[in-house]
């Protein structure tokens, strides 16, 4: 079956965790609004295409499935892909990894956006300035320890331990994003957290991973997505 | 078998969620901070007591399983309580719905927290008043709106159309909560979403739910929450 992923074309945002998988799944989908432009996802997200519509990007499109929310969309993939094991616990545990990434990444979001996404981050700076403050200072360890501490437990590298699932790649994604954005705070707080430091290495160097990366398909990051590069806000 | 459920003890917050899907599910369960205190949290949220510890609280535990993020609580729960068809085209979009819900939870809880929850309410009054009015008068219209939509097309009064699902359970939630933190902006917003009223009602009328929402195990709305009442955020 050929997916059909529908993201904004500019920007890595939340459809890059779905991006990554189904890169590294070797999944046979098209992206549809960098071939075609934004308005393809117009008719989902005004409700006029599908029955079962989606509030928001991204969404995938799997045969007549709609699947929306990134969280959904990976756990619905996963399977399907051997990027998650078999045993519910495990799923389950992975899906709790996934859905406290997205946690993360809303806060990440909301340091140049704490006010709310409908004003410019020029028109809400000095919010910025608290906020970024306190995510660097306190939330970011915080998130990064957590990850850490569970790398250390289930030894074998990965988070699930010796198996590789979905929410590495998108914890790859984090460290990436991160590094982007808060130079200066990752440089700082890398050294105390080596094995997240080389869980995105290797998933780095995953053949499929690598080649993604490596092409004109890896949207570079900007000053539009999640991740923007502030220095103001690096502290 | 019985679950323990670990949540704030004097708080609906997230955990609340979670209460209603146990409370219609008749399930034999203990909130256990209520019971022995909040300090029987910090175990698990120290990772000191399970393996694969939560991020945050709620967590459920259900035998050696310790399950976090509410709405990954809920999609564990629904199937072993007949919360959710058995399809899993049903279930991938309950979740998506769960998930869509979670992201209006968090956006709710931004109206009063716009800079972080570091900081007291008190420290960042204008900018809940710009986030709060960003709220009232964009974002709360399209969840509202969203939401009525879908109602409206899978005709039955449910959100999955005639059978009935957990997020139904956190859909009465919401509405319930927005009354009592904005009363005037839902006074005038609820007249154009009577599905959504109507559902609120007949969730609220589900024989298990009322005898819980009459119970003292029903905390009420507070100003410590998601849902607060600041009249001057209500515009």
């Amino acid at each position: 079956m050929r997916y059909e992923l529908y993201y904004w074309p500019s920007i890595q945002g939340r459809g890059e965790f779905v991006r990554l998988a189904l890169e590294e799944a070797d999944a046979d989908y098209v992206d549809v609004a960098r071939e075609r432009g934004a308005g393809a996802l117009t008719p989902f997200l005004e409700g006029k295409s599908a029955e079962r519509g989606p509030y928001a990007a991204p969404f995938l499109k799997a045969g007549k499935l709609v699947i929306g929310q990134t969280s959904n969309i990976l756990q619905w993939l996963a399977p399907r892909h051997g990027l998650v094991p078999k045993a519910e616990a495990a799923r389950v545990w992975a899906h709790q990894l996934q859905l406290t990434i997205a946690d993360w990444v809303d806060e990440t979001h909301a340091t140049h956006h704490p006010v709310g996404g409908a004003f410019y981050y020029e028109d809400q700076k000095p919010e910025s300035l608290r906020s970024a403050g306190h995510f660097v200072g306190t939330r970011l360890p915080k998130f990064l320890g957590y990850f850490e501490r569970h790398l250390a437990r289930d030894k074998g590298g990965w988070l699930l331990g010796r198996g590789f699932s979905y929410p590495d790649l998108s914890l790859f994604q984090m460290v990436a994003g991160l590094r982007y954005a808060f130079p200066r705070a990752m440089a700082r707080l890398e050294p105390k957290h080596p094995r997240l430091v080389a869980l995105h290495d290797r998933v780095a160097a995953r053949p499929r991973v690598a080649a993604y990366l490596a092409s004109d398909r890896r949207i570079p990051f900007n000053q539009h997505g999640i991740f923007r590069h502030y220095p103001e806000l690096d502290a």
